[in-house]
């Protein structure tokens, strides 16, 4: 048991949102008001930059409600933020934060590029011999973390497509000999984890269920065979049920999106577009009626639709977070780590960040069936029990109740941050 | 009271499914098999079109667990059509298979086009003095259908939608710095009841929540306008939510869609793509970034997040159509009829086929604010009661447990139809 640290804390939140990443938050809040040794609980706005603006708010000022509601509230609380910290000047910038607020506990809930950001930070209170504790909360549809056995945040993402594809193939069941092939483009930028999760859409014992084919980005995406898999479902079935993700690549490497890719800030390209370019295929190849749907945004918010289990343990990461550095671990992420027996069960671990940052873990090709447009029992086993239960949203006047801060601004006590 | 009429009952579903539709299915199923003078429950495959190819399926063979599924069971579960009889010969055959299978009465779930075609059935047999029953049962999400104060499907969708929209403005509310405007395409062909229906995402005391702006088919579209009213949003608002219906149309009454426009067998253009090209004008005109998401048919798939209410008046018009065919009408729509108090209430009426057949209700005008872009209390007061209490679906393996007809074939008595 290390030292008791006393100080306040701040929490922070990064990237784009999941129907969890509030949960995580709330769990945070909780858990810190456990702890004496914790002073004030403080968010940060916008994620590192509102940090470098010393936009904090005072998260024990808002009520127990809110916080209870943040549970099922989607988007992210606190503000969010897609922005690298550039050069020294910044992280000096964020220690002169910490220190003026007395910032002694940092928890950042994000994906690769936050995790890598904490990891700087990190790293350098450690050189300067400024004591602070630094915990990733991990965070991402994507679920591309490595060492984490999935990520808070993708459980709900697959529960609602898989939610989605099988209502929708009723509708196309019904309609089969007029709207014969429907796309269903989902998210995915590098891996193909979310539109693998669309199998759990059926059975594993319903092999000619929607959805019939899923394109993945880890195999290289073919119009010839694409066109084949689709005759050969509506040789079958009367209705064919595609799912994309966005990220879907040709033997090259390059997109087959046909929307022009503008970058975000870390470069990484903003897709969309793959499902109107297999509709086109579709119906100019087969000379039959196709339709898209692009979920867009509403597959990471839609909490009405979210997984119970995803967001107990999206919760309890964030009470893991505060926990592991009152206990004086610092520099490390949560993760996730399931247990071995039959019956799925999951606990929290922690990892060093530096092994988080930057690494992408990929979708196991041995989950892919030989077909290359189906998951087989590995990914079955994998992603069921993440989609389990269902998160009792409350409705008033019709729409869901959703938490919102009341952001409680801490008076600033520095100048403004001069960006290069 | 009318003489009893003894035979067989025929039902069956037509154009574009809706959450609610097999609700109205179950209704039907429900009630006829309170009425010993109504001998076999038939249902009728693909609509109109299977009823011509004689493919008839007895309803009374399914479990009592399967036809109550069926009220949270999206799609047509009979199969729908978009089927328009051609000629004498068509409605001949008609004729034909309803006194092979000796159908006394026979209940239609659709839209305009598909009471019309109802009407058209009853008229014929009329005129031929067969002993036939033809009761309409309402069905669209669209909501146009005339002398119903609305139509059973309308009210979960814009449920689905407001709920939608409720959360990707979370989303976005994280996000606005980067994705400064959303852009969310709904349906609607001709009128803007389902844009309208996301104004219900915010409540009437909440004027500048999202959505903050949406462009209904009845306002002729300016794209100077919209991008005014855009950048009006962005001056008092980290973002800006945009709803629009795929049936937008400039001041020349010509749709705005870039989507190259094909048309359905009743000659109606197959629309989408509004919300790409609102896209487009942000980004080309203002220089930020928008995202733009199309929902397609998961609105009127979407039966876990559907309204209570519209599932409870689509089975009672179920119900009401067998009642009033048993108590001898003939020739009517059901149709739903709001009590006058200040409480909603919700009770059936019935009026003639011809009265519906083609009629278009349209959004009156006056319930559209003066900035075009939002609605005013007179909407918020008739859609509301629409959207109140959520549809439980049982889950299953973390997706709805949807019910799936075994659809036992009735033997066929006649040969082929030859269609023209």
């Amino acid at each position: 048991m290390s030292e008791e640290l006393e100080g306040n804390c701040l929490v922070a939140q990064s990237g784009g949102p999941t129907s969890v990443i509030n949960a995580s938050l709330a769990g945070v809040v909780a858990e810190a008001l456990n702890h004496e040794c914790i002073e004030e609980i403080y968010g940060g706005v916008n994620g590192i930059l509102g940090i470098l603006n010393e936009q904090l708010v005072d998260l024990a000022a808002e009520t127990q409600q809110t916080i209870r509601a943040l549970r099922h509230t989607p988007g992210a609380a606190l503000g969010t933020c897609r922005f690298k910290l550039k050069n020294q000047q910044d992280y000096d910038r964020v220690l002169q934060v910490f220190e003026a607020h007395n910032i002694r506990y940092f928890f950042y809930a994000g994906g690769n590029d936050s995790q890598d950001t904490a990891d700087k930070i990190s790293k350098l209170a450690q050189e300067r011999g400024y004591d602070l504790r630094v915990i990733g909360i991990p965070k991402t549809i994507d679920n591309d973390l490595v060492t984490t056995d999935h990520t808070p945040g993708y459980g709900s993402v697959i529960k609602y497509i898989a939610t989605t594809v099988k209502e929708i193939a009723c509708d196309n069941a019904a309609m089969g000999q007029y709207d014969l092939v429907q796309i269903i483009e989902v998210m995915g930028r590098s891996a193909g984890w979310i539109a693998a999760g669309a199998a759990l859409a059926k059975g594993r014992d319903e092999p000619n269920a929607a959805p019939h084919l899923i394109y993945l980005p880890e195999v290289a995406f073919s119009a010839e065979k694409f066109i084949s898999d689709v005759q050969h479902v509506l040789q079958k079935e009367k209705y064919c049920v595609v799912v994309v993700g966005e990220g879907l690549v040709d033997a090259d490497g390059n997109f087959v999106s046909t929307a022009s890719a503008s970058s975000d800030a870390f470069g990484h390209s903003q897709l969309g577009g793959a499902g109107e370019y297999l509709r086109g295929l579709v119906e100019e190849t087969l000379q039959i009626k196709a339709r898209a749907v692009s979920l867009g945004m509403s597959q990471r918010a839609a909490v009405h639709c979210s997984s119970q289990t995803d967001n107990d343990e999206a919760y309890l990461a964030g009470q893991a977070a505060v926990a592991a550095a009152i206990a004086g671990e610092t520099d490390k992420m949560v993760t996730l780590v399931r247990g071995d027996g039959e019956t799925y069960t999951c606990e929290t671990g922690l990892t060093p960040l530096s092994e988080i940052a930057n690494g992408v873990k990929k979708l196991p090709e041995s989950w892919i069936n030989e077909d290359g447009v189906s998951m087989n029992y590995n990914f079955y086993k994998y992603a069921m029990p993440l989609i389990q239960g269902e998160v009792k949203v409350p409705f008033e006047n019709g729409v869901p109740v959703l938490a919102k801060l009341n952001m409680v601004k801490i008076p600033r006590k520095l100048g403004a941050h001069s960006f290069e």
